[in-house]
């Protein structure tokens, strides 16, 4: 089971006037590995967690900066999955240059929900099956 | 029947690495005004269009940038009403300074349409009496 | 000392699919509290900072979602000052309803760096003087 | 000369709650791409083009939707030449699916300026050269 990384480049309109990524921006870079987490290892994207009548939504994030990043940066955004708990799968993000630096390391915490309700439930098993074997391998750098 | 008019400042986070609003930005102030017309003047948010099973979504849209933005900026975005058609409504939707220095022209059509089908319908008629008066109150500049 | 507090709505293109809030907003609403925070409190925009070769780059934020939002609903953003250190503000920013209804708690911390080195600097005199008054007034809640 | 294409897949936070894209988020995609025009076939991305002293802000941009764009679609977005003028590049960016289906056309005119002045400058003799043998492949469809 390899490990599920997107390769992005930094965009010049994720950046400030500063002339480096906005503070916000990042959360569009790990949101988007998460939501591809989701899709191509979890097995059921999130528009079709919806049409099962249930959703992932997000409680918790955060990041650290490490290292300014500027446009045209080619970044490799990697998912680990440390946390799975009855509801909850908590995910690590991390953002590394070609060179191995460390640009940003980030957090995501997911719940599953009935959609309707919006109460919290188990994960299903299908997605848990998944999310074990996947922790396992990815669960900590 | 007062013109549609959203203050609003230009963010830090808006502008780009040349210290000036990042180009797709302004389609938020232009699409967010519309969405405030729909609101405040039509009678109906999208939300609430779309919870009566119709919708309102933009077949295109278009802007002129006039003169720059930076952060700080204070702008007042107004909406005009130019044409109205069977389905289609054509706002135009000017960013001014507080000088009166004119930044950016935009342009949003939005067609009516039916939310299952995604067919385009006849504007509905309450709509379509807001829109008249308005129209006629603020359609040219 | 007021504490600093944006009033803002729930935009329509802030939320995804589910009908609610995608997370990355949240972090523009966070940001931009900051943002006013230090042009209308801290006594120099992020700017004028850059311009006087400082700046305050964010080195960490989070946030915990407390109640889904949805469009059309209007918060009030606040801002506290939690930490003071060296070189470092740690801010507090929550999102209330009218009514009271905790959204969202977000936390942000900047450091004050030399723009050109961008290296960590002691806080300047002027910030400092006045981010010891507001975190004496609104340090926490 | 081969035509620039850039693959790329509509994400869940790029639409709304009606399910499909944002309007605004089309303009990331056809900025983005004609930045990558700029990085990859005018010889200088837009970071270097300001270390030079240059600039190739929008004056004009403008999209017609021609097919609702749902989250995980994947698209080809390319960009033809379609204008060349003294100061000024007229660009056209298509949004096809995988199938042929066209999705969005959109136009984006860049003025090349003096970053300094902000005033217009012919296109660099570079640029022009560049610019010219695209446009002679790619100017129209």
């Amino acid at each position: 089971m390899d490990r599920l990384v997107q390769a992005r480049t930094v965009k010049w309109g994720d950046c400030d006037p500063a002339g480096i990524l906005y503070t916000p921006r990042v959360f569009d870079y790990i949101t988007e590995a998460v939501e591809a987490w989701f899709s191509h290892v979890g097995g059921a994207s999130w528009t079709e967690l919806i049409a099962a009548g249930q959703g992932a939504p997000t409680v918790h994030t955060a990041v650290d900066f490490r290292t300014p990043m500027e446009p045209g940066l080619r970044l490799n955004v990697s998912v680990l999955l440390e946390t799975l708990g009855g509801s909850s799968l908590g995910f690590r993000v991390l953002g590394d240059g070609e060179d191995g630096t460390r640009y940003f390391e980030g957090k995501l915490v997911s719940v599953a929900i009935d959609f309707a309700t919006r109460r919290s439930i188990p994960i299903p098993p299908a997605l848990r099956a998944r999310a074990e074997a996947y922790a396992a391998a990815h669960g900590a750098e």
